[in-house]
């Protein structure tokens, strides 16, 4: 799908935004819902995406939704710090396929890097452990 | 440098800022300067960082300058979009070294992805011919 066309409503985060689908949730407030990305590339690999909004991704986000949506990603990555103590942080997000978006609701990614631990590929990643996911989860969530 | 640590006043972005040293400006306001990447990792490879905060990375950001700082990502990014017309964009920000940073004031890339096109590795491309990135800093300016 390239960076232009109309927004699916039925995508794997309407639907869990829907919650017709579940989640392994870290937060979730009037502005976002944030969640564990269940192909993590590293230990804590967080998705946060924005709620009552049509955007396929960032360039569509209307600039109102900017800021609240935004504050929010800040706030999550700042759990992930505290609770995971990773060695930095990637904040990234994909417009288009083409950049490597596979579902076109707008997530950025947060994903932690550990000094010496190559991340996995994204999409290419193992699918995790419910109940780990669940256990970093909570320690994420702990730290907001 | 990790990402604990204090603000160095001295970065190649604060000398930037302050005038001290060049750069190819796409586009200058009271809350952010954007640049062109002189390593680029692709055509159009844009720089937006945020002016008159010492943080040196996203998590550092002042929430209330979170907003008017991503609506400008957002803005230079549409404009990359329409000027260069990539079929994709990725949007990334990286938190200390071990994330990939190099320069400790906050800054977001916007890239361009190409089809069929590979990236050149963050911090790995060639250097960007001076008189090229002006004419392609020109073309993202006009489409502001």
């Amino acid at each position: 799908m390239s960076l232009h066309g109309s927004y699916d409503p039925d995508n794997l985060f309407a639907k869990i935004l829907r919650g017709e689908i579940p989640c392994v949730k870290v937060m979730e407030d009037e502005v976002a819902l944030a969640f564990m990305d269940i192909f993590p590339q590293s230990r804590g690999h967080t998705l946060v995406v924005p709620k009552d909004v049509t955007a396929r991704n960032f360039l569509e986000l209307p600039r109102d939704k900017i800021g609240p949506y935004l504050e929010r990603v800040q706030h999550i990555a700042i759990a992930v710090e505290m609770a995971l103590k990773p060695d930095g942080i990637v904040v990234t997000q994909f417009n288009g396929a083409p950049a490597g978006q596979t579902i076109f609701h707008l997530h950025f990614h947060i994903i932690p890097r550990y000094d010496g631990a190559r991340l996995a590929g994204h999409g290419h990643g193992a699918k995790a452990d419910t109940a780990e996911l669940e256990a970093i989860a909570r320690e994420i969530a702990a730290a907001l």
